[in-house]
């Protein structure tokens, strides 16, 4: 049921300011979010905690019920909280070809409708989002494994900043033409030819996103935002493991969609039981044009190769590295890392996994430290991270699935291991599997093939090499040829951060240097920071950037003579 | 031999001006140029067509040489003039290898340059292009088949206005984020986070042109320039029939480079013997990361379907359509058409071949018109338009090449031919091969297995059709399937237009209308038209856009925390 225009609310108005503020944001860089990250009361309310969590918990063993949704019948999707209890939710089922004719059936007038309309629908559903902040956290923490506060920030106002971010930079972007312009060419007889001309930005198709289990929102939100503000229809593909905090999302974009007069379609969920294809099957849909993908690398190469006919943006898995020379707090750098390696498990795709420092060791305010004794000295950083068992239950959070258990399992007879990975009791979850890092001494020579391998977990290794430069020699090699997403450097010598640097755009990679901090190498800040660079094969996206909003729409042009009175004048 | 840094001449400060309008006149879409295209002395100077023809002239037989160019030996590119004669010139002789090696060399200083640098130097480049604009149209000319004013306008000032306008979009896109910036985010206890973030644009890396036979210029100049700004070396591969125009590019490229302080290997010319493989074979090599390309759709579904490693724009072939559906000034559409079809032998890739008119015919202020009728009479203003030998030979020029020939020879004895081809002397050249247009009546239903390929060359089809509504059908269809670079709507009634306008948004197609003066369908102005849309078959590239230029580079970053004296009072 539609409402007449009249009737319609006007989401741009409300949101303009906003808009404005974040393209201006994406330009300076500073520091800026609207959507605040602490779950305090003072900022969300005396009752959003309660009623994000009741709102979270009426949801389990229940159905999610999406008026207007094409298909029919449900979809189980067995999700399982790593905190060990059953989901139990279902979900509407849709067949590929139904997900993706519905979507394009509603195309039309949200093409029409400008960037403007759109944009400001897109501040309106990420409004919502973020006051159903405390029902998304829960979500995402009965999905990801993420501890509650990290699922409130990274899957609440963090993942809307991203998606804000996104609807900047494609608002932006389509605005970068103007909608109409009068085209006037002075002759060398008589007056001048004149065309009037229209610019129209016209999405690529029906946009997919393949999302993953560990930040389905954060990871998820910039294609989602970005395809649907440049004019596209969204089929959203949640992984099996995290249907939820995607499910809620969608709902809430199909009710301002709705309210704002348009077809709720425009986003669509594709939920499907764990071991089905539909991914695959969507990406190859001819109608499917564009694809957003975070997740393994096999698969995201299989897109990349396969679906020809799309714009495929893909986040997959590299090796993100440390090199280590000098520091001059080494208890800074020991705590910021051992505090890198410990946060959700490093399952974070931003979490170090090679560290880099010459055998014979590096100079620090604490004395010279040989490799041996730094691995030795971040164990026992770990060790008083995690020390307080509720504390590193905060961190750590829970291993997300048996792939990352059975890999921790592996890691433990690689190389010589110099600190094992143990258990930890959750005090508020028995059931839940929460594990410590684990870190192994390997050599640059001798285990180049284990070390130039993801291994996605809790699994970091202390790689001797011969010098400096020998470090920086492997983080440019193995990062051209494997990707990472982040990459780190500790030095007190400005030359050898000056050849980091170099070597870091050589590489493709961003490059966090000297954190000792409150600053870690796997955060990054929306508005301030990229996330991939599409310079290395971890990822050919960035969230965000002008490249990433571009290739989702063309800007059609039709032009026609001015009328004739207009122009005589000229 | 490099200069010292303290005499490099500033050609940033020298064309910074011309820059910012370049820019300004992307958004405002109105009519701009800094290159005249008129070959006049008032312009150009009294001797400036007199020198360009003898610099023209002393090449022919003899040998191109290019200072520090890789490689060694020499090609004999048998360039023939389709006006009669053999241009006898030989180029360097470079592998495919050895060319990627040179550039790869080439690139770290230009990388360190910054955004601002390689446009200025980009800037002068084309300053002395259009300086040797008179000797560029004679090797365009007489490499092409395009008569001289055209292959001055098309091959000298227009592809320069092209070649800025990308110089413009990759200048703008690089400088949307600051190069550096200080991030400072608020604590609930005690001062700040403090980071100094910075942001590096970088080339994606080795760039390729394969350029075309009949627009080297026209055709290669955005691609050329778009990547040379966004700080990737170019390896040039012209086409072996056109190579001289872009070996007088080159040289110039690398003059300018030189004097700049850069590595003239920055741009490198590949020239190949006719039938060599090296478009290929450079296409594939690992370390080329973009392909520009303009040709056959043949060889650039080839290039989209394995050069992988690579970002690869084509623009290939199409349909181009016009839907004739009524006119209040048919000797104006008949005159505008006419000329559209004649221009350089309907040898452009934006000339029409579709003319879908209902067969019942269309209304016009001389009378209704049935589809028969329109044929007839078009071919008669065909007859008007080259009435004068000397006239008719400087609008059509000649047949590039016998590829096209043949193809004109095939189509006698397609449909019915309402207006046959014939031969024309030409008035100077004996030996130029000049043929006139064909136009053969079609019908929508029977004939089309015809009209859905693409006849490149003087060969145009008037198709019969159930009524405009089905017209706009057939647009819509067969350039959604085929592709199309233009297309274009006669129609007095503006739901007509309007209808005509969705479908070209639906086809993905920019669209003309009513055109009946001195503005031709088949010509885009740089800063103002877009050409190719990325949004059907015919091209995956627009001349030019954001999209354009955004995956030739990537953002980079490194942050470090910020010096404490200059945080402490934050």
């Amino acid at each position: 049921m539609l409402q007449t225009s009249s009737e319609l609310p006007d989401f741009f108005s409300r949101h303009r300011a906003l808009l404005e503020q974040a393209v201006a944001a994406t330009a300076a860089r500073d520091h800026w979010t609207p959507y605040p990250e602490s779950p305090s009361k003072s900022v969300y309310g005396e009752d959003a905690a309660k009623n994000g969590e009741a709102a979270f918990q009426e949801q389990l063993g229940g159905h999610v019920e999406l008026a207007g949704h094409p298909g029919d019948g449900r979809v189980s999707a067995a999700e399982t909280s790593p905190y060990g209890f059953e989901l139990g939710i279902s979900y509407p089922r849709v067949a590929p070809d139904e997900a993706v004719a519905a979507a394009l059936a509603a195309t039309g007038p949200w093409r029409d409708a400008g960037p403007d309309t759109r944009a400001g629908v897109a501040a309106e559903i990420l409004a919502r989002l973020n006051a159903a902040s405390f029902e998304i956290a829960h979500a995402v923490q009965h999905t990801t494994g993420q501890a509650f506060v990290m699922a409130f920030q990274a899957g609440g106002p963090h993942a809307q900043d991203r998606g804000l971010e996104a609807v900047a930079y494609a608002w932006a972007e389509q605005k970068r033409h103007p909608g109409a312009a009068r085209w006037s060419k002075p002759q060398r007889k008589g007056g001048p030819q004149v065309l009037d001309k229209k610019f129209t930005p016209v999405g690529r198709g029906v946009s997919l996103l393949i999302a993953c289990n560990t930040f389905p929102t954060w990871n998820g939100y910039p294609g989602l935002f970005a395809s649907l503000v440049t004019g596209n229809p969204v089929v959203v593909k949640p992984h099996p493991g995290a249907v939820l905090p995607l499910a809620i999302t969608v709902r809430i974009a199909r009710e301002v969609l709705a309210e704002a007069g348009f077809d709720p379609n425009l986003v669509i969920l594709a939920a499907e039981e764990p071991g089905g294809r539909s991914a695959a099957v969507l990406a190859l849909h001819p109608d499917v044009r564009i694809v957003d993908f975070t997740g393994s690398t096999e698969f995201g190469d299989w897109l990349e190769a396969n679906a020809r006919q799309a714009l495929v943006y893909t986040e997959k898995a590299g090796l993100n590295t440390v090199v280590l020379d000098s520091t001059d707090d080494y208890r800074g750098l020991l705590g910021n890392l051992a505090f890198s390696l410990a946060l959700y498990s490093g399952q974070m795709c931003t979490t170090p996994q090679n560290l880099l420092i010459p055998r014979d060791g590096i100079t620090t305010d604490q004395g010279p430290r040989s490799a041996d004794e730094f691995a030795a000295d971040l164990g026992t950083a770990l060790d008083k991270v995690l020390g307080d068992p509720a504390r590193a239950a905060g961190t750590l959070g829970t291993i997300v699935n048996d792939g990352v258990r059975d890999r921790l399992e592996q890691a433990a007879s690689v190389g010589r291991t110099v600190r094992a990975s143990a258990s930890v009791e959750h005090p508020e979850y028995p059931k839940a599997v929460v594990r410590t890092p684990l870190i192994a001494r390997l050599d640059a020579e001798g285990d180049r093939g284990t070390y130039t391998r993801e291994w996605f977990g809790p699994v970091s290794f202390v790689i001797g090499t011969d010098s400096t430069e020998h470090s920086l020699r492997i983080l440019r090699e193995t990062v051209r040829a494997h990707g990472a997403l982040t990459a780190a450097v500790h030095s007190t010598s400005e030359p050898v951060l000056d050849a980091a640097e170099l070597v870091a755009l050589d590489a493709g990679v961003h490059l966090s240097e000297n954190l000792t901090g409150g600053v870690f190498v796997n955060q990054s800040a929306a508005f301030s920071d990229f996330h991939g660079s599409a310079a290395n094969p971890a990822a050919s996206a960035t969230l965000s950037d002008p490249a990433f909003v571009t290739g989702r729409f063309a800007t059609l042009q039709s032009r026609r003579p001015a009328p004739a009175e207009e122009t005589t004048d000229a």
